[in-house]
């Protein structure tokens, strides 16, 4: 193996405009309606923990940040298009702090978009094949690229089966949120470590390491749905609320509430109470019985297991920054 | 290069066959939601022209269809996933005589198994390394694969683009059909001529045959629109005109009418007049400026440069059945 991390200088934040960079060009080039979408939809950027995640997994193990940019790009392409779709699906208008995709552009031409921007993903990758990453790698890339992208659809199915038989259930619910949100992070970091031509173990290390920094990232968005306002998430507060999402505060509310409690969030979960008033009665509900402080606890100790998974990786600036995501998954305001 | 078609008893027929089977279980295994809208979109199968196309591009290079059978069951996935798409964006109820995805669970759910069907196409592809595809080949079928995917939603987002502005333009008509639809036909023979071992020739012969076809198909698929009754389709025979689609016929009626038919076109298009009507209308100026005939021989020009592209791959019998698809594509009922 090489020595990690072959370039000191691509710090965390310098990761991050490498891959803003060509995603402000990626969909700039001509001038057509679905140009239009993609790039709108991809710039002004997000935090790109997905690009980040799939460049540090790649140093990680040893390899060059650069052969791997292509797959880092098309990491936040998937991602976005997930974000373009599941907007659509929750009438959601806000993103980001601008128009969603499909308010600005009508649903029919933002399900294209979306639909654009997953074969984006794969079109990333195969890109690696041209910054000097071998066939062999990009091919079990593809792999586990796949398997993630079909877990995420899992997820999102297993979303509203969920919430539509009001299943009050953690195992259910840590199943869904591992294969809806965990996985993409799983994604990132197996394709940056297989492409850049990590071990079987370090492949598996980084793996695990994702699904439980996925888990804790999840939970903490969920908890911000409830403590944010509009304006600090750059989305619609109460759209949890609105679609009668089980999220882990809901659930931890429902266990540890009494018979009373239960009753109210049933109500308020299924639209019997009107909009405004339903999304304050749930959050009086999390307030009363200590949900979201319980479901804090549980997101710091999938955060601390994401950097148990990282001690079976070799000591390196890039595994650091890993650990430190972990924090980041919990300090984060949105 | 091996001696072309290995199997002779694997015959148009048996192609599908196998490649339907796989169908009938990929999505059956679990009865999640997501596997029950999966499986209700693949099986019954439609004509499984793409699997067909890939298997047939696979034995006319020397390959095995076994080999490829997984990327072709991921070929109609992809098929498959841009059906369900377009239902919910042209508001279609029905799709093979049946009500559409998007129909029969919702919206939401149906953006999630089109999503998942994109995925599983490269999915399906990335099995090929498990059926004895070297890597090497895999990844140029990746792709080739995921640029014809980002094809077939630049023709889709186009389409829109022409149907808003009203451009009654041939050339540009001729490149939508040609990224919307022949360039999924091309996926699919190339990444069979890819994945088999196909020379740089043939493949590039694939992908002539695969865009002339592809483009034949669609122009009779439009045809179809207007001349076949829901009943014989499958699906709503009003959908063009109620979408306001610039079909090849419309274009042409357009070019060889008179003033008073292109006012009444143009009317017909935006929706001016009473849907009912609005179809009956387009049906009678089709008729009277010959259109219908018009599109038909452009049609068989198309058809006849398919064959022609065939004729730079050495004489088999999948080269002749992928001949047999020329007619096919313009002799179909629907």
């Amino acid at each position: 193996m090489q020595s990690a991390d072959p370039r000191p200088e691509l710090v965390l934040a310098g990761l991050a405009e490498a891959a803003e960079e060509k995603l402000r060009t990626r969909w700039s080039r001509t001038s057509s309606l679905l140009s239009t979408m993609c790039h709108y939809a991809l710039v002004p950027s997000g935090k790109l923990f997905r690009p980040i995640l799939l460049l540090e997994s790649a140093c990680a193990v040893g390899g060059s940040a650069e052969m791997v940019l292509p797959a880092a790009v098309g990491a936040e392409c998937g991602h976005v298009a997930s974000l373009i779709h599941d907007d659509i699906i929750d009438g959601d208008e806000l993103r980001r702090g601008r128009r969603s995709v499909h308010s600005r552009f009508g649903a029919g031409n933002a399900i294209v978009a979306g639909d654009a921007l997953i074969f984006d993903l794969f079109a990333g990758l195969a890109e690696c094949r041209w910054t000097g990453v071998p066939d062999s790698r990009v091919a079990a890339a593809l792999e586990a690229v796949a398997r993630c992208g079909l877990d995420l659809c899992r997820g999102q199915s297993m979303e509203e089966e969920l919430c539509r038989g009001l299943r009050f259930d953690l195992d259910s619910y840590l199943t869904m949120i591992r294969l809806k949100t965990a996985a993409f992070f799983q994604g990132a970091c197996e394709s940056g470590a297989i492409l850049a031509g990590g071990t079987p173990e370090e492949v598996e290390a980084l793996s695990r390491y994702a699904l439980a920094l996925g888990t804790a990232f999840q939970i903490q968005d969920d908890i911000l749905g409830y403590t944010n306002t509009t304006e600090e998430m750059g989305k619609d507060n109460t759209s949890d609320s609105r679609n009668g999402r089980l999220t882990l505060p809901v659930i931890l509310a429902y266990r540890n509430g009494g018979h009373p409690e239960r009753r109210l969030l049933r109500q308020a979960l299924t639209g019997e109470e009107e909009l405004g008033h339903r999304h304050e009665l749930i959050l009086d509900l999390l307030d009363r019985t200590g949900a979201l402080a319980a479901a804090s606890k549980m997101a710091w100790h999938y955060a601390e297991a994401s950097g148990t998974a990282l001690l079976r990786l070799p000591p390196s600036p890039s595994r650091d920054r890993l650990a430190l995501f972990g924090q980041l998954a919990i300090d984060r305001d949105r």
